[in-house]
């Protein structure tokens, strides 16, 4: 690890300014470097690796092309923007991506003037390329707008939205396809199929007939002695129909790893005046890496590795992972019940969904990167008797938001929805974080809302979820591994709307919300050594909510407080509304809500996270002691 | 109005079972008849007009030909489904439509069997149809989706999401897409113009082409006799490349008015074993009905009418709409700011963008049916330096909720959101009701929500949120005319996160945030008849919160009551838990919240909406009285 890579051509570029005084024939060599020196830092962080290896050639060929940061550069997700980081100014902190205080994975406007626009959701850069592009040419000012867009982002109906649109930018706007017949899987659908069919049935354009075909399509004016009408012929045989029925002028498939046609590409399309255009570049992900060649995925986010062997640091056996507990219950219970089925937007294996497909090929539905069809199709689905699961990340489940409330709340279809990555997430940081689903899920009306403290509670919520077919219901649980509890033999299936005592006393309530129950059973050992006797409750709904307990306890307790890893309108919001407009609250009572902080939180380790965020044992501690010392005299003597 | 049209054959068709013993040859008069009843009934109830004059013929042709209720027929948006409630069992109630108890002006799964998917938003029917393909197909039973897709819905990213998984359901699964050239609006857009082109390069194809172009797509086991070479290349001209791209067959375009047409093409795509199937239909907004296929919006939505003249019932002049003062002052503004700009997603004249468009038509952007797109677009105007007004409905601006959260929100971008239709709307009942923005956008870090009270608060905040450039800000307002009060000729910057008192008392505090603040005022003035003396606030902002001005009426007022036009979640929970978390309410105090209904409330008056609500005046005085009687003695005794 004291080794690293020589990177002589490398060391000389900081930034694009400097990249652009090398001569053409030096890329390949800073090509290489490049990939070295990310291999190398990827191996002592860990992160995503598959794709930045697929784009080495195609970041040294934009940054040498085009005028960055004037012209607005725009990695979509921005898994593959690592080399882009190594040569706008940071390589001097590659190795601190995703590390606490050190880079973000992704792009983020606050770290360069290079990332015009922070990604980590699929499928946004043409529409953000596009605001640069039409904003630029109404101010009467250069820049352009370059979307570098995966194949699996092209299949989201917000990329086709954008595309739809995007006439109006002319040739301040282009958009890369970045067609590596993967995104984290590989992606699925008709375009795909599409792509596919277009990349195998031509040879990839040499210089000659790509120089033509360009000449061709943006009016004729580059390498004007190739301008034979058989040339053209050769050039026109290559496809691209569906952009350019949208309004784009196509150019491609072109190999993206060949700097001798990405460069005189760009620098054509750069300096035409029509446009806009999409270059279609085919790349392999992972490229250049023998160890991520030759895996399935690619090496899409990776642990610690050797860089030698490629070999990644294992975590240590522990408790299984909540998606797996999740995956392996619902194959289960699908077993003997051919009415469930699963939906995963291009994440089977982050949700564990790759697990019931296995165990029910038929059943389970990977729709690519596309919530709001997961959801409606869903909605669909259960309309017809099924019992579909949708499972979708909490942040991504953001995407089906109006889908959620329209097709299914108001229909109050028994839709189920299985919210991974509740909480916060740490090293993918707030892009990622699941903070809002309590809240943006229990305002509406019919739906079920549930929080899992620990994996057996998501097994017994998995199995009340394909039991509850009286409307929708969502269940919500971490990122990560469970606690070690014992998984249950047989699922329970708990009664809608009740929470259950998980600790009794008699000062003290602790009404907990989800998996910071082991904080809240850490904080009541503490406040009962204080002689503070206290009660933990395990609410398990926040809505339905349990209101007799919540009564019982209020009525019976000194101090409440409420406990979640949910932003503000969760279960601390719903417990004061329902205690404050039933009276409960009228004569005094001191309650407090502990929830996520109204920010944004950056990446780290999630233990740091929730320090942070102050959702851990010490602070609830603190959070009743304060309360309990909290006398209120300024309010007694105002009203008396 | 007494005299209705005279419908022989219609009057023996009360389901499409009787509509299948008809002969072929009496359908065309029967489709004059659905057509004349339609427009005599919209005449008496007002409502969407030229959707359905234009899809009579082909919902007389589909119920014709497929076996609804079995196969499931999913119109999308059901603007269009008034001819076809009519033939499935609803026409004694059809002059009922949109009024309170009476039928939606949508489809709605508890109002008919043959309504199997509710609609309202658009672009969600390719999905649900989908969805019910599937699940018949899981379960081995009969049922096709048929889903009717209007061009302009077509332009929505979940309807590509959805075209790009259709493979999977084979010949189960049919999408008409009923082209007229028209959503609300004319749409915009590569998708649109290339319809148009594919329209305009073809003549509408005859039944023998027609027949010999689904031979030979469909597999060529129809109409044998007609299986020439010659007539597969002219049947071939046709288009239709980018959906065939998608997996799609694609058949047409042909007349959508002409069941001599009609009939065949869909009983041949019927008895195919080939699909999906895209069926391009074309058709004509308001056919039939003069006045209407002479009006610039092909009567999309009217007011009562006369059926002989067209003319519509005018409102009584009144106050300005909301929408329009939005616009107005927005215009207004931008004559001395040229970096304010406005978005809508499809709804110009809705959103009063219209009004900006004509004085500033280089910086007003019609994006189509892509609320995604309008965000992340106005995120990017918005990091390049403009100042973009992204004016979407409540209920619409749930479809971008993950770009307000990911690509605005997290990025601290400013971006203006102007919210029509907040609150309950009426007529159009649940589906568009603004019920839960102040919850989904008040719970994100960075954002400022405002919400206007009257047309004039409206005027001060499109001026406050135009000069606010430290991060994402959204002002809500409701849907129809305001109050009457005077517009300002000189709009106020207002503080951000402070309140104003409207009204001062001593014993009563009324926390109000939005228009039900003349409520609020009314409710004062019958609390100060009973000697209760009240303060009344206008919150304006449900973040950041006036804390400052919540401790002090808390401080010095018995009851404490909040009003808001919005979800649970909103302006009552921030303030609880504001006050909560801080102690103010620990020695004791009366709070209420008063909000929407955990319900989703029909079709109605909107008056009777808040009545049956609880948010109007009476109820805000029993809601204080209440509490003034309320003596919490089981809990001050348990406590005690």
């Amino acid at each position: 690890m004291t080794t690293r890579p020589h990177t002589p051509l490398l060391d000389t570029v900081d930034t694009p300014g400097d990249l652009r005084k090398l001569d053409k024939s030096e890329l390949r060599q800073l090509s290489d470097e490049l990939r070295a020196e990310m291999i190398d830092a990827v191996g002592t962080t860990g992160g995503h690796l598959g794709s930045g290896l697929g784009v080495v050639e195609l970041t040294v060929a934009i940054h040498y092309v085009f005028d960055t940061p004037t012209d607005k550069l725009v990695w979509d997700v921005g898994h593959q923007c690592y080399p882009h980081k190594i040569i706008t100014g940071r390589r001097d902190r590659i190795r601190t991506l995703r590390q606490g205080g050190g880079l973000s994975g992704f792009t983020k406007r606050t770290e360069s003037e290079y990332d015009p626009f922070g990604a980590a959701h699929s499928s946004t850069s043409i529409s953000a390329a596009l605001g640069f592009a039409v904003a630029n040419k109404l101010q009467d000012r250069p820049g352009r707008g370059i979307a570098v867009i995966g194949d699996g982002a092209m299949s989201a109906g917000m990329a086709y939205e954008a595309m739809n649109n995007a006439e109006q930018a002319g040739n301040r706007l282009i958009v890369i396809l970045n067609d590596n017949d993967m995104s984290i899987a590989p992606p699925v659908g008709g375009l795909s199929a599409y792509l596919a069919r277009m990349v195998s049935s031509s040879e990839y354009l040499g210089l000659r007939s790509m120089a033509s075909k360009i000449a061709k399509k943006l009016g004729r004016r580059v390498w004007g002695g190739l301008e034979k009408a058989e040339e053209y012929a050769r050039g026109m045989a290559t496809g691209g129909t569906l952009f350019e029925e949208l309004g784009f002028y196509y150019v491609g498939p072109i190999d993206g790893h060949n700097l001798d046609h990405l460069i005189p590409v760009l620098e054509n399309v750069r300096d035409s005046e029509q446009g806009p255009v999409l270059i279609h570049v085919v790349t392999q992900k992972g490229k250049g890496y023998a160890p991520a060649e030759n895996s399935a995925d690619k090496y899409h986010g990776v642990a610690k590795f050797d860089v030698v062997t490629g070999e990644q640091k294992k975590a240590s056996g522990g408790p299984p992972a909540y998606q797996n507990v999740f995956g392996d219950t619902l194959a289960k219970l699908a077993d003997g019940d051919p009415r469930i089925c699963a939906i995963t937007a291009a994440m089977p294996s982050g949700t564990g969904v790759d697990r019931f497909a296995k165990a029910h090929p038929a059943r389970a539905f990977d729709v690519g990167i596309a919530e709001q069809h997961a959801v409606t199709f869903a909605a669909g689905l259960a309309a017809e008797g099924m019992r579909p699961f949708c499972a979708i990340y909490s942040t991504f489940l953001q995407r089906a938001y109006d889908q959620v409330v329209h097709d299914v709340a108001i229909q109050n279809l028994p839709v189920r929805f299985a919210i991974d990555r509740a909480g916060l997430v740490g090293a993918d940081g707030c892009t990622h974080a699941g903070s809002f689903d309590v809240t943006y899920l229990a305002t509406l009306p019919n739906m079920v809302v549930m929080a899992a403290a620990d994996e057996a509670e998501l097994v017994h919520m998995t199995y009340t979820a394909a039991e509850h077919d009286a409307g929708p219901i969502a269940f919500r649980y971490p990122r990560g591994n469970g606690v070690g509890v014992e998984l249950p033999q047989t699922p329970q299936k708990l009664e809608i709307g009740k929470g259950r005592i998980v600790r009794e006393g008699s000062k003290v309530a602790i009404l907990s919300l989800g998996a910071r129950l082991a904080e809240a059973l850490k904080a009541a050992d503490q406040l009962e050594a204080k002689g503070l006797s206290t009660t933990v409750a395990d609410m398990r709904f926040a809505k339905p909510l349990d209101t007799a307990l919540i009564e019982q306890l209020m009525r019976s307790h000194e101090v409440v407080v409420t406990v979640e890893e949910a932003a503000i309108g969760g279960l601390g919001a719903h417990v004061l509304t329902f205690a404050s407009d039933s009276g409960l609250t009228d004569n005094g009572l001191k309650v407090r809500t502990m929830r996520l902080p109204d920010v944004f939180q950056d990446h780290d380790d999630p233990a740091k996270q929730y320090d942070e965020a102050g959702l851990n044992a010490p602070h609830i501690v603190d959070t009743v002691l304060t309360a309990l010392r909290h006398n209120s005299a300024g309010v007694a003597e105002a009203r008396a």
